[in-house]
């Protein structure tokens, strides 16, 4: 097999990459993309086979955006991984933590280094766009009182020195990452289904769709409303469930669930990952 | 009366001190906070009377970090308010547009603000970390090639001049606030409750839980599900629904509910605010 070309939104050393290694295997032609419309619509458009986007973090909740543009866009959800969140500061191998003034990092990234920089006063913390950006940019800049927050992985990379090694306030973090393809491919084992629908704002309307799944026994692993764009207020729902598309009970309930929703759209059915800890 | 102390995250002509003065009445003593954590500990330790925080945009939907912090504090949701989202771009008397090279921003408002860029791509979008905030910087230091985009209620604040008005791309854009307080206040007319719960992570538990609801025709406004922190995939579910706690149907509900959730938390009834377009 020649390596895929595999498109995902970040800097060479970005979390989305690690991921896409961990989806696709190390054999691949990544495709850095500086925003995640952009991932979708290289996949779309046959310039990328695959596309790889973080959707969910297990401390900050969803990435809205991604669920709005898996709604934009004519894909398929094709798998899902999980990675911890690791974040270390970075520098160049001559820096010292002693001459450091400022850190830079992606907001995200520093809100979850609060502790470390209640430690460290002295360091003052800037928004970057990106995690692996800021790595990038040090390193370009050679900038050397100047230090950023990234994954372990940007260092290796960029060539730069690892000063403070999971700086993140709590270790319990996780990002889950969708792979994205054009077609929905045949898999063996345990699988999960990614729907999205919207229904009348009606008592009770969320209940209803919810019983056809509960009549069931399936299990829902995940429900995330998100207003729709244009009518304040109205939601669509995002449901995660265990089964395929491909198992007759599944059909079913979506089948009933189709007769009580204004729309209903399958993203994908994906082998579905184990958690691990 | 005397005018009341009330807390809320940002610089004078702030959102949220637009939605404090429409929930408490013009004639507020307001103290800018910089972070949503501090509105909340200024409210406990009784440093004011009230705090003031926005809790859901119909864009962007719940800002996760207030959810938390409802859960993390010991207040009561005693109002809610909504308020469209205008930006303005924004600069000193004398500016002019032609000159303009940089333009600061909270990265929520820059997003919003997009097809504004792609019409004038000689304008950098650079992140800031409050949109008011980034007015009053520019007044103070006097930057004449630079402009914040920011509310129009910020210009009239700092004496700026409003270059460009409504620049949002979605006119359909609201935040819903909430005002917190100590206690839980009596009121006439409609009522809304919100509430938060977890459950075991067993097939069919949501739908149970929505049933307490459904079974008594009581109408959820609001669903949202939100990381437990430490316990990956794990969530809290946050519930809006009309009604109050001193009904006697929502009390049974609520007595139904706690049968089969792990943990429950009344966060407050507060007059339901009817929807304006």
């Amino acid at each position: 097999m020649s390596p895929k070309k595999v498109a995902f939104q970040g800097e060479r050393g970005s979390f989305s990459e690690v991921a896409a290694k961990e989806l696709v295997g190390n054999d691949i032609i990544p495709i850095h993309c500086e925003t995640f419309e952009a991932v979708f619509e290289l996949v779309e458009s046959r310039r990328a086979i695959l596309g790889v986007i973080p959707i969910e973090n297990s401390l900050i909740g969803s990435i809205h955006k991604n669920y709005d543009l898996l709604l934009e866009h004519d894909l398929k959800v094709v798998g899902e991984t999980q990675a911890r969140v690791q974040h270390s500061l970075i520098a160049l191998p001559n820096a010292s933590l002693s001459r450091i003034k400022q850190v830079y990092s992606h907001p995200a990234a520093l809100d979850q280094c609060r502790d470390f920089f209640k430690k460290h006063p002295r360091l003052e913390p800037v928004t970057y766009y990106d995690t692996a950006g800021a790595v990038k940019m040090l390193a370009e800049k050679k900038l050397d009182n100047t230090a950023a927050i990234a994954r372990p992985y940007a260092a290796e990379i960029y060539k730069m020195k690892i000063m403070k090694k999971s700086i993140e306030d709590e270790k319990s973090n996780y990002t889950r990452f969708l792979l994205l393809g054009r077609t929905q491919p045949g898999f063996q084992g345990r699988a999960k289904t990614s729907i999205v629908f919207s229904m009348k704002n009606q008592p009770g309307v969320l209940f209803k769709a919810l019983s056809v799944f509960a009549l069931r026994d399936i299990d829902l692993t995940k429900i995330e409303s998100r207003p729709v764009r244009k009518k304040a207020w109205q939601y669509n729902f995002y449901v995660d469930f265990a089964g395929s598309i491909k198992e007759q009970h599944v059909k079913k309930a979506l089948d009933h669930l189709s007769e009580i929703t204004h729309f209903i759209r399958i993203l994908g059915s994906y082998p579905m990952r184990v958690v691990r800890d």
